[in-house]
């Protein structure tokens, strides 16, 4: 999944001024900041504040850890508090597991992706809150949320280090704004072939399959021809693979042979 | 999203003998492998296969990074060539950009999970390769493939730290085999109130609206009524914040009053 095309423009996030803002409050290592800012910017978010961080967000070590998005870090907003950071923000997400003592609506990252993108169409300015390292979100920063956002991790091991946090959320709301497809075989210059084609390829191994003997049988003759035309037509050929494969019948039955090796065995190394 | 109930079990992997294998061709630093083992537990699985890492996996930096994922790391097999690490394996998905010159089908992550999960049910033995920090996947590890899973991301910046792209692709997956509910609101002991006890909160505090004077303008009040109840049965109450808000109502109505204080405005600070 790597590979950047530095020729195209960076995705403008929808809601005006960078999509969701990503708000960690109190985080305690440079490092995580870095991360989370280049799982911020993967998935086109570019809005972050910082609520009294630990550590210099503009650090050598910050600045490395962010990759190719220190931007996103250099233009990162300090705040003396929470609701400093939400103060221009009209919806509000907290992540955390659900709290025992306050009733929020929970969602998924999958659901919340789809739900804030809704949002941010309507212009509504959202703000994502993510916790401490060590000790999550307190309930006085969950208080300031609409609802609350909590990844569904395996029981025995959920904790999940802070710019991982960030990936889930962020790349969720990503897709919710895109339209991908959920599956793409992307042929290039050539394209599926035809049933004709398919058929022409069928007639030429089998005419040599006869020829050469393989096909001698003559009661398993029905049942080897179907499996055969079953494992090609399984592999769904394009067009070039077709003619590439009447190359390989022609040659593998008429091309140089050269009588001093095995043939049988010489393949295995 | 931090919290781990050290009391349930871990999860069981789907598959046999957990789920998907996750494999690392040759990783450069200790410390993504500790974070993709990290990642990997997070979505249950524990099956990690190293090719050629270019450090050590079980150099204290890299079981630090691991967090509390250490078993991972410490079960990882190593192997000399991605052929070996596949070797058991009977469907092997390559996470990569698109490559040009190969037709391969490309799923999105989310996509995937759903497809390997099918896949796993029916007892089919899956591999996930991830290639080099740098540089990726290259093409003969590729053609080992029979999908590729690409994660749709920011155009111009769509380069993924190891860890990261390991748990997209294991998140998606872990999601694919939990049932899991996209919005939910666990209300503990209380329940949503009811209408009649939504009506009773209107009546009291319309009552008491009446009396204060508040409402007093009376071609105004209907509407005004109307838009105080819109607003309390959009939160969606409680029985017991309804309860609470009665409580409310009463208080500032007939609690105690000290005239010293200028109630206007003592309230801001």
């Amino acid at each position: 999944m790597s590979g950047t095309d530095t020729t195209k423009e960076p995705i403008q996030a929808l809601g005006g001024g960078g999509g969701p803002a990503i708000i960690l409050v109190e985080p305690q290592l440079a490092e995580n900041m870095g991360t989370a800012a280049r799982a911020m910017y993967n998935c086109g978010l570019t809005d972050m504040r910082l609520v009294k961080p630990k550590q210099d967000w503009l650090s050598a070590k910050a600045l490395a850890a962010s990759s190719g998005a220190s931007e996103v870090l250099k233009s990162a907003g300090f705040y003396e508090s929470t609701e400093d950071a939400l103060a221009d923000r009209q919806f509000v997400a907290a992540t955390t597991a659900r709290p025992r003592d306050m009733i929020k609506t929970v969602w998924t990252p999958h659901h919340a992706g789809a739900e804030l993108a809704k949002r941010a169409t309507a212009d509504t300015k959202i703000g994502i809150l993510f916790g401490r390292e060590k000790s999550g979100l307190k309930n006085h920063d969950i208080g300031l949320a609409d609802v609350i956002i909590e990844a569904p991790l395996n029981p025995a091991y959920s904790s999940l280090n802070l710019a991982q946090a960030v990936l889930i959320v962020a790349y969720q709301w990503y897709q919710a704004t895109q339209a991908s497809e959920a599956e793409a075989t992307p042929y290039g210059i050539t394209r599926p072939a035809n049933k004709d084609e398919l058929n022409l390829l069928f007639q030429h191994l089998e005419y040599e399959l006869d020829t050469c003997g393989f096909l001698h049988v003559e009661e398993k003759r029905p049942s080897m021809v179907l499996n055969i035309r079953a494992m090609l037509q399984r592999a769904a050929l394009t067009e070039q693979e077709v003619r590439t494969l009447h190359g390989v019948v022609t040659e593998l039955r008429y091309g140089r042979r050269d009588e001093a090796y095995d043939v049988r065995s010489d393949w295995k190394k």
